[in-house]
């Protein structure tokens, strides 16, 4: 799109500030504005706002580091949650694919990222410190490493690992195998593989 | 997703504000929250006002009703077009997509919509009558109707063309045909057809 084709200043501006966000063209952004301008004012204001108390008013929560309204998140304030049990994962995007699948009663630990030389990450800039605060304090009995399946997520595990170990808990890792659903023909080698050598015995669900 | 999974309101609250929009999921509405997530305060506070300050201030043009920050737009404004030649549109959409071209360098005059019985528009809720007081005012010498080419806009073409067939203009259309580029054994009948029919001489471009 050309300069100011749309003999608007405020019409521009708004079409450039969708289009800065990830996987929003020009087009997709006047289209999303033009449909802002046919809601009503309170519906807009409604709609900016959200995004500006979002960004100024929301917390970190203190044992976990999830996100949260409070100074304690909802996950980690509820007692009917396990708290022998912690699942690290890197960011809040997987706490939240846990939670959606419902099988999981524990607390979490965000760590904020996975150990990454490559981009300038080490172990001082992930929440591994309070994570260990969190083991001297008692009480945990297994703790789940629920890291991606990459080099990085690999190294951050074997990195909590050896730290793990001095504490006298489970540690377990996601299991890896065949997705449900999925056909064997399309599964990709490694996983098959991986899925042979860690068969484990038939359960009826 | 189910209820809240992400033990924040706020969060929650944005995501919601996001999937409204048509086209965005909730999926993609987190990635975008998240993203919003990680810019400064300055940015999210510049990112939700732009909408509201677009809704609260925009205006629509006296003279030909396109979106404008002033009374009178930019294009109408401005005194190197030419005032001659009005090209009337369904809305806005279509005056960025005709200034896009960069080959029009007279007014326009957006119509707000087209005559549609079965959605309840008829003439007086277009913007018919405010070119018909252009057109009174005289020094109009072309008038351009540049609507889609659906059972509706043919419909407000031919009525348009009843209401200006006492004004003593020339009236003409869009020239309908093969789109530059495409192959012919993909172009619809329709459309060929009616570009044998309506053959123009050679031109050297």
């Amino acid at each position: 799109m050309t300069e100011n084709p749309c003999s608007s200043n405020l019409l521009d501006n708004a079409v450039k500030e969708f289009s800065k966000l990830p996987g929003i063209g020009p087009k997709t952004s006047l289209r999303l504005v033009l449909h802002l301008l046919r809601r009503s004012r309170e519906e807009v204001e409604q709609f900016g706002n959200a995004f500006i108390r979002l960004r100024n008013d929301i917390k970190y929560c203190k044992v976990c580091h999830n996100i949260s309204d409070t100074d304690i998140c909802t996950i980690c304030a509820d007692e009917r949650r396990d708290g022998s049990s912690i699942c690290v994962v890197e960011n809040i995007k997987d706490v939240i694919s846990i939670e959606n699948t419902q099988q999981f009663k524990g607390l979490y630990h965000v760590l904020g990222g996975v150990i990454s030389p490559m981009d300038g990450v080490g172990p001082s800039d992930l929440a591994i410190d309070e994570l260990m605060a969190r083991m001297e304090a008692g009480d945990v009995k297994e703790v789940i490493l629920a890291l991606s399946p990459t080099m990085e997520g690999d190294t951050t595990n074997f990195y909590l690992y050896k730290k793990l170990s001095k504490f006298n808990v489970e540690i377990t890792t996601l299991a890896r195998g065949v997705a449900i659903g999925d056909e064997l023909e399309y599964a990709d080698e490694v996983t098959l593989g991986r899925s042979i050598v860690n068969r484990t015995p038939y359960k009826i669900m």
